[in-house]
């Protein structure tokens, strides 16, 4: 994309509304505006991102097993009277009438919804297991929504359910989303810890919170620093085999957020403890029938009995995620997008653009970056060199590709990583290589 | 994916609340489930059309040039009162109070909401133009919602808003969304017939409707026969070039709805005058200054002048458009799926689930089609042959591939086009050759 063309709104001043520092670099790059308290739209890179992040979860979820739906945004108020949490939920549901005086509310949540479609449509023990996913905008009337996406009052949440025949099966179920949750966020190069954690207004009998450490994290947590070198995307998982000994493994180790954390009884010594800033990216429940009975969610099992269906619930704050991802990775000049996430992997910098051998040489680099599949932000204004590292430095991609005449000169460009700052020049053609074959 | 293991919950009997085709073909493929009137959940069947309608139309706009974003669906309601649409939209607009006692609305379109990021972040006539599309979810209160997702009330938009310096500006972005809209629907395997319209409350001075030809249309239309035989996919489109050859070309053709024909003063004869029913799937307007007026979308012009900029919007209705490629493509048996648009392309059916040899052929022929990037539904269950047949009718893939005892014996396999019923005996091999090459 050149730059001159898309539609970029940098703010050059932060704005005084944006209290954290993720919420001030999205309105700073222009990823997203706000539309009234709480409520944002997505310009172009916020919403690249957003996508990625979205991709990334859906991926692991299908590689789980999980299968997607769409339930729609209102619900029918029935639903939740007759779980009765229609009147527990309290001033955050956003209830709304029609015009036929019908009780409509804004999903907050889904479990009614899609316990209401499985006592529809499902029947028999024969089709359980089964996983439903989606990826929906919900709605949460914060009092005082702020931080951002973070803490928005619209926001895009994968949640999804699972039902099983017994809780030896629930249990299964959630191990899956346990490991493809650790998956999930390790491809967002972010590290995620799980903690132990109530189960609250969900209900139910186990729980973790995923919490990706962050200084600026609204939480402290502690942590076994073992922790920090798990390597959970080496490890080849098999969905259909038995995952208990990840499970087992990956919560061995000590975690726990503040409340739960006692410094005289904590198990391990306090050289091998890591406190930390902490972000709830993703939680997960196992919570029984407490759906599937009021709702008379059964199936007919090998003998015709009756069964109520066991289930558990889980979410990943998708549009949350994009502000957490800048919480766990910036510095004092802007944004660093672990490259999973990245709205493009490549900055191309024309830092002469009036120069007829520049442009040739940036405009060729552009052509034969995107001939290569490379996803390129390609900076082609009139703007001195200086504001425009400082925008690409801001925008945070993790590889600069700069054109400029004295480099051409001697037939080189520089390729610069924003992460580490580590410059190298080479020739145009070195660097199409490196950038074609993975930075 | 395999039918086994699959959430597809088939209707044996044709649901009574479904009017027409589309509907009863939808529930009865468990394509999406009713939660209350005029809102539906998307089953995977389902949201896999969707998602693909979604695609071709999002590589349409952006091969364009259209950015996309994304913008919330509940929008603040002091917007439309600056407009001065608030009052005007009526009962459809569904109006919410949110806990601080604010006034917001659930989205119906975006004039307003767009104008406003528009004037919040472009000041130059450099910057000029842009066109933004977001693909959507909005919610019209209709007072009696009918006829499944083809007239529902939460439905599933894409909207673009164009942004032009001048009229000649705004009208070559009008052509580009013309055309743009005419590929569009050619991709899906459908003809649209643009027709001259009523700009109604959207306002403005141009607007054509895009009609599909579909027996159990909602409206009369009346095209010269020629329509039908132009090849819009076949033509090149530069949209950078002068568009209006194109859209002059494509509008010279004689082409009225049911309220414009009159036969008396109809200027092509009888003869090559067809008479169908139709259903709109897209609409473009443009309407100069509505919005940016009452908004103040202004920019400053070359000599620092303020220029109101001229707007056009948009629209075409995603979900409605599965709807109606249904009612355009089908048969007594069940659907037709226009092979850009098919949920899978190619059914695998084991006729003898039980039979070992059959098993291991029909997976291996299953792991292959995988392996080629064919996306395959396998029907894997121990069900009747007759059964499997209907099912996979009804859900209508472009490709059946059988295997059974008699023709393994004979070292062949049994391919079968949905559309035109012809069957075809082959080596396995050979099929998947085919399949893989394109069916």
């Amino acid at each position: 994309m050149r730059l001159s063309l898309y539609f970029l709104p940098l703010l050059r001043e932060t704005p005084s509304e944006a209290q954290i520092v993720s919420h001030r670099l999205m309105l700073r790059a222009g990823m997203v505006r706000q539309s009234s308290a709480g409520i944002y739209s997505w310009l172009p890179l916020g919403l690249r991102v957003l996508r990625k992040v979205e991709r990334i979860v859906r991926e692991e979820q299908d590689r789980s097993g999980a299968q997607e739906v769409l339930m729609p945004t209102i619900q029918p108020a029935e639903l939740w009277k007759e779980s009765g949490r229609y009147e527990d939920y309290g001033k955050e549901m956003l209830r709304i009438t029609d015009r036929h005086e019908r009780e409509m509310l804004y999903g907050p949540t889904n479990e009614e919804q899609i316990t209401d479609i499985f006592r529809g449509s499902i029947k028999s023990y024969r089709d359980l297991p089964k996983n439903l996913y989606h990826i929906q905008w919900k709605f949460r009337d914060e009092v005082r929504p702020r931080f951002g996406v973070m803490r928005g009052r619209e926001f895009l949440m994968k949640d999804n359910y699972s039902f099983d025949l017994d809780a030896k099966g629930a249990k299964h179920s959630y191990n899956k989303m346990f490991v493809a949750y650790l998956r999930t966020f390790a491809r967002m190069g972010l590290k995620a810890i799980p903690m132990r954690a109530e189960t609250g207004p969900i209900g139910g009998d186990l729980s973790h919170e995923f919490i990706i450490l962050a200084e600026t994290g609204e939480s402290q947590v502690f942590c076994d620093k073992r922790w920090l070198e798990t390597d959970i995307l080496g490890v080849e998982v098999d969905y259909d085999g038995d995952l208990e000994p990840f499970f087992q493994q990956w919560t061995r180790l000590y975690a726990a957020t503040d409340d739960k954390h006692k410094p005289e009884t904590c198990p391990i010594p306090k050289d091998q403890l890591v406190e930390a800033r902490g972000i709830e990216v993703g939680h997960i429940f196992y919570f029984g029938t407490k759906y599937s009975k009021p709702l008379g969610a059964t199936v007919a099992g090998p003998n015709g009995e009756t069964i109520t269906v066991e289930m558990g619930s889980y979410g990943i704050g998708v549009s949350r995620l994009v502000g957490a991802i800048i919480e766990a990775s910036h510095d004092a000049a802007g944004i660093i997008w672990p490259e999973g996430v990245s709205p493009f992997k490549v900055a191309l910098i024309n830092i002469r653009a009036a120069d007829e051998k520049c442009r040739s040489a940036a405009d060729d680099l552009y052509a034969k970056l995107r001939k290569a599949g490379v996803e390129v932000l390609y900076d082609d204004r009139e703007e001195s060199p200086g504001a425009k590292f400082a925008t690409m430095d801001l925008i945070g991609l993790p590889w600069q590709l700069t054109v400029g005449p004295r480099g051409l000169a001697q037939g080189v460009v520089e390729l610069k990583e924003r992460k580490t700052g580590k410059r190298e020049e080479l020739t145009p053609e070195a660097a199409l290589n490196r950038l074609a074959a993975g930075g």
